[in-house]
């Protein structure tokens, strides 16, 4: 296996998008594109994320016309789904084959459009990535699920809801305190304690300022090899690991923990040959506030029923013991479903390259991707690191 | 790179199913399973293709729950959409990272039911794979789009429409001849070109007997390393090249010759050493009639302009110079969109390994795969050849 880099990110502004899929991605495809100092013609392959084109847009089969929105005409294109963790997979698809020597340079990213469905529909269309015999119509919608998580969670460690909800509304508190340092952010507003409490019930405990919103974006990378990189750019982004895993219908998991994202990080680490302690700065899925704390713990970064006092000691802020989604995360960067990956690869490689401005970590080396698609039935993980 | 092979092949009956998408799969990943007599414990990841789980089912995010359907439970899973390429396309993905030493046993196929949607809203959906932005509400829907490929081919070669569409229905014939000898096609009806002349105009010059029908059904294929194929079976199927590229919106290209068949072709048979008069057998896209002879000019089988003349001699019949759709193709033998490329795979490996029954080419040793998405705007092609 040849080493792997990222030599250039784009994404959007994410937030409501009056432009097309096609014409988001270009934005993002075209700013990487100037990021690397590459001409489209040296892309031999595209990987692209998309989730609800065909309910956005009636537009299935994107990828091609990915490709042709940058003036590439006969490429092989490929189109990957696998709910949240859509982009995530995708560039992981990449990184695989320029690891491999299927291609030399390749981009890979993801385009979404959801705030066009409108939130009664768009929570359906989402819902349709869980198990559709089963869960969608007895409640197990995402704020459902992830509701139930929260009380499993309170159950299984002994934490009162009550203290439990006080430490989810931190969470909000302190990625909205990040996103608002985040010019590409979807809510650039501070918010309080109080706001998260007054704000209307979603699906208990979870309030609405516990989710993360409906947003429109894309976000591309120009991945290559190791060798090339060095040659063509100063601060190339390695990828040192790399993680998928899978699980079936929720009545057969094990929450409040993931075990997906536990075998996909192990995986991960391994590969990088790294543990949690080596990790400078992550970005996960923290889809509602209580994501991110099941997720710091399968990460590795706190033990089982024990992330959740993290916050309170400001271990997961900038500057803290482990930052943890120095961007706003889902929470307030937004999450344009399978646009939502790259966007945090597009991160860490900028905080890698000490050019994430307001919201950087200081001399981050080492960051993390976490993404986590359906409810808690694919988890991708990338480990990436500075190459220079 | 590693030699790869295909061990297992399994399909479910094409046609109207009652089941679910899920258990479609399972039943053909299970008769795959049993083909390679390995269990399902020795597969290490899932490559599936579907289209439009979502609005047949509202299933999306199907890739994770097609694995626990058959039992495995945190495996990486992926699920691939390239419109009616998809399952070669996953199928392809997945040889790629056997080749490469990422995985040394993995599953692929793909599972589809389009007749819940009923024709005009499965027709609709359908014409999501196109440029959304430009072409379905100008009547390029894929009737629309094959019957202008139709009059561009009567155009450009000088053949009268009317001696074209009697070539048509010719292939109409043909591929219901062979389609009434496979016991899992969809239609097993012999009809005569009367039949095809008397039916309801589509899209002129495009009449029902020159289209594929819209399909229920799944297929799936195990992939190994060729050294493990070799201790494991008696026959394995080695792929011998893959091909993969795409086009853009159809106003861009150079219909009715098709480019991105002609590079994706190109590529395999570079890689497998071969020319097409090496292929034995070969199952292509004949979602109308049309598109069989512009495919067999594409993959080289004929010269630009002739292939219409094929079918007059025989020469595209079982026995014949390069037998093409011997299962019946997408016309008789069916179009799960999101299956037919694995329905195809398991075609050829039927008849390389001399397995094919009724509609058998006698001394099959090559045989090639050709699956096209969109409007012309995605191919995928794969060489296979016997390993024995």
């Amino acid at each position: 296996m040849r080493e792997v880099a990222i030599v250039g990110v784009g994404m959007t502004n994410f937030g409501k998008h009056e432009e097309t899929l096609l014409e988001m991605f270009g934005d993002a495809a075209n700013e990487a594109l100037l990021d690397a100092q590459l001409s489209p013609k040296e892309i031999e392959a595209l990987f692209i994320g998309n989730c609800l084109g065909d309910f956005a847009e009636g537009q299935a089969n994107i990828s091609p016309f990915c490709a042709s929105v940058i003036g590439l005409k006969d490429i092989p294109t490929i189109r990957v789904e696998c709910a949240c963790a859509t982009a995530t997979v995708a560039i992981r698809e990449a990184v695989l084959t320029v690891a491999n020597g299927v291609y030399d340079t390749v981009l890979a990213g993801g385009t979404e459009k959801t705030l066009v469905m409108g939130t009664p529909f768009a929570t359906r269309t989402f819902a349709m990535a869980s198990d559709s015999r089963f869960e969608g119509f007895a409640g197990i919608t995402f704020p459902g699920a992830f509701a139930l998580m929260a009380i499993l969670y309170s159950r299984e460690y002994g934490v009162p809801l009550e203290v439990l909800k006080e430490k989810m509304a931190m969470i909000a508190v302190k990625n909205h305190k990040n996103g608002a340092k985040n010019p590409k952010a979807h809510f650039r507003k501070v918010i309080t304690i109080d706001d998260v409490k007054n704000s209307i019930m979603v699906a208990d405990p979870l309030q609405l300022y516990d989710c993360c919103p409906f947003t429109d974006g894309a976000a591309a990378v120009v991945i290559t090899t190791l060798e090339k990189a060095k040659r063509i750019c100063k601060k190339p982004v390695v990828v040192a690991g790399t993680g998928l895993a899978s699980a079936g219908a929720i009545i057969d998991q094990d929450i409040p923990r993931i075990k997906a994202r536990e075998k996909a990080a192990k995986v991960a680490y391994a590969q990088a040959g790294m543990t949690p302690n080596d990790i400078d700065v992550c970005e996960l899925h923290d889809c509602f506030t209580i994501a991110e704390i099941i997720a710091t713990e399968g990460l590795g970064f706190f033990e089982h029923g024990q992330g959740w006092k993290a916050v309170d000691k400001g271990e997961t802020d900038i500057g803290g013991k482990i930052p943890i989604n120095p961007s706003g995360g889902l929470k307030a960067r937004g999450h344009p479903i399978g646009a939502t990956g790259a966007a945090q690869v597009y991160t860490i490689a900028k905080q890698l390259r000490e050019e994430a401005g307001e919201f950087q970590v200081d001399g981050a080396k080492v960051g993390m991707i976490d993404t986590l698609g359906g409810d808690f039935s694919v988890v991708c993980n990338l480990i990436l690191k500075r190459g220079w």
